[in-house]
């Protein structure tokens, strides 16, 4: 069966790209699809110590999983996406999962092969118990009292729906940026349930600029009047302006300063306006993402993912060596791979990673791909970093069986 | 007569690393100094066309014009300073002039030799004719009805102050950062009125990228809801959330990676809290100057600045060739510095400066300087680059018989 025809760029890319136009219609090769809930009626105990009676995990699977159940492979989402990895609900191209162009028949990651399980994590706003959830103990939603989740947390939470669908170990967890972290952190926590982590766009520990990015679109968001603490559901409000800041900040770290100048450059849409309407098409741009963003997005879940960004450092429990937190993952085999662009997580940041794995002799694989679009390269089809990616799966698959 | 003795760094970078600790009391070597009004009966027409009937410019001067009046020199101030470049208000240390390293008696910019003029911009908000002043139209203050300012209106408006302090020409006009534009400018404005210009940690224009951080900056400011369109004084509040966020969002700008990385690092304040608290050290850094800046910077005029860094752009009227926008300057003389570490206005950027100037065979110094604070480099006593300054004035005294 051959794909259907689509645009060789990613909707992402080319939202992103054709601004003010509408996307194309991109038809995903792996069709419809329907997420499901698994319900866990065992308290969760996250990292903080505080607990939820019981959650729920919206999560969905693509391919079929074989009879040894070997080619299971689990693909973690970063900020603002979810369990909805690869095709589209009810035929609606604008519908197309966050990483279609990754995942799916003949893709680099082949659902022909795979089993892929996409999952919206702990705290997320896509059908996974968070802060929009009831709380039992008042009845109201938990708003800010959803408790603080950390990147332990959310691969705690995947292992029990791993238990659920009864894949006692990935042939690989998969990541990019943040999802990169729960692939390096499955390693450590669970490293005899885990083949190969593959650890795209990542870093083993926030830096202190990241950190500050982080804080001050938390602040955007907190001291929004329409924040309310983080009870804004009883109000029937949302933090949209505190969203929206929020957005616009992230969406600047995640673009290469070379690619923002070569899109936007210094282009009026109107001349000089002498206002503060969007003049500079970067402006609208901003804008736009920031609009569309506040639009779908909860302000809690933001706020817990940043946070969950922040904490992360795998080396602090292990004497600030993040060689010495790598010993237990010495038997994953790992694919560590960076762009040259990114400044958010640069390639010098991958390079900590694999300098650590490398220390416990580790089955390592390093790619630092020359590339234009910065942090954001990782969902984009470049094609060395996908002809790589697709090689190593082969490999995988070779091993497994698949 | 021997300076007091002061601490090494100054004060901004005392609260810079200082963090909750006073500011040391660091004496001046200049003493105590008064601002004075100058008004002017005219109208002052903007690029945008628009016109206020009158304006006055707050100012200052240090040191004393000589005989032949051939020894000014004008410091032009970058996005959050004022024509307080030097000494103190009442023996306050806290009330230290922006540049108080910098300027003074056997300071790189020695006041025994030169005669120097710090002025308030049109549309500040430290006393020149701005937004809390009051529209002669509506008598009320224009708020956000005052013009649109621009880097040309800024240089305009100092030659106007020239002309009333008897200055013909200035023996150099100097600024860092959006300072360093208006050097530029009036190199380009009014070459026979300029002999030297130092450009510090500059840009030609602003990239897409710097842009975009301005405009989360403004999109901050704007949406809080006590900005009340620009009007928040008739309504006796301020903006103060979206100022924070300006602000901090500013300040991440201005400091290096390393640096912040250096002096925050990921170190916690009291371990992990679990909420949204400050915790990291580089967040209650953030919140300070949020904080700090909110209560004193008026959002109106932190709009019209930001917007005055975006429209600058000498080479869009001669064919965007920066080469061409500087033929009319190629007698004026030029020190360009930039910092390795600079990120928002990077070496790179000072170099299409140098390389435009050199086109013209203008006679152009430039250091490009190894020092770690970024941005804020230019504000900092930096060993290297006051020697160089210090050195480029005894050059330009030995001119003007200073």
């Amino acid at each position: 069966m051959h794909p259907p025809a689509r645009s060789p760029i990613s909707p992402k890319l080319t939202g992103l790209f054709l601004l003010g136009q509408s996307v194309n219609a991109v038809l995903s090769s792996i069709g419809n699809v329907s997420p499901r809930l698994a319900r866990f009626d065992t308290p969760f105990i996250f990292k903080s110590g505080k607990a939820i009676p019981a959650f729920e995990l919206m999560y969905e699977t693509y391919g079929t999983l074989n009879a040894d159940k070997s080619n299971a492979v689990l693909v973690c989402h970063a900020l603002n996406a979810s369990h909805h990895v690869a095709g589209t609900y009810n035929d609606d191209p604008e519908s197309l999962g966050w990483w279609d162009n990754m995942v799916g028949p003949g893709k680099p990651l082949d659902t022909n092969r795979f089993f892929v399980v996409g999952v919206n994590n702990l705290g997320g706003c896509f059908g996974s118990s968070g802060p929009r959830h009831i709380n039992p103990a008042t009845h109201k939603p938990y708003g800010a009292d959803f408790p603080v989740v950390t990147v332990e947390d959310w691969v705690n939470a995947q292992a029990q729906l791993a238990d659920h669908l009864g894949i006692a170990r990935f042939a690989a967890v998969m990541g990019g940026s943040l999802g990169a972290m729960q692939a390096l952190q499955w390693a450590i926590a669970y490293p005899a349930r885990v083949g190969h982590a593959l650890v795209v766009a990542s870093t083993p520990k926030l830096s202190a600029q990241n950190i500050a990015f982080n804080e001050v679109a938390r602040q955007a968001i907190i001291t929004d009047p329409d924040f309310h603490g983080g009870h804004f559901y009883e109000h029937n409000v949302v933090p949209a302006r505190g969203l929206r800041v929020a957005r616009m900040i992230g969406h600047i770290t995640y673009l290469s300063d070379d690619v923002m100048a070569e899109r936007f450059g210094r282009v009026l849409r109107d001349g000089m306006q002498f206002g503060y309407g969007p003049e500079f098409q970067i402006e609208s741009y901003l804008r736009h993402q920031g609009e569309k963003f506040s639009g779908y997005f909860d302000a809690n879940t933001y706020l817990l993912i940043t946070k969950a960004l922040d904490y992360f450092d795998p080396a602090a429990d292990y004497d600030n060596s993040l060689a010495l937190a790598f010993e237990r993952a010495k038997n994953v085999k790992f694919l560590v791979v960076s762009f040259t662009t990114d400044w958010r997580f640069s390639p010098a940041r991958s390079r900590e990673i694999v300098t650590a794995l490398t220390a416990n002799r580790a089955d390592v694989s390093y790619a630092e791909i020359d590339a234009p679009h910065g942090h954001d390269e990782f969902l984009l089809e470049d094609p060395r970093y996908f002809a790589l990616v697709r090689a190593y799966y082969a490999r995988i698959a070779a091993e497994v069986g698949a």
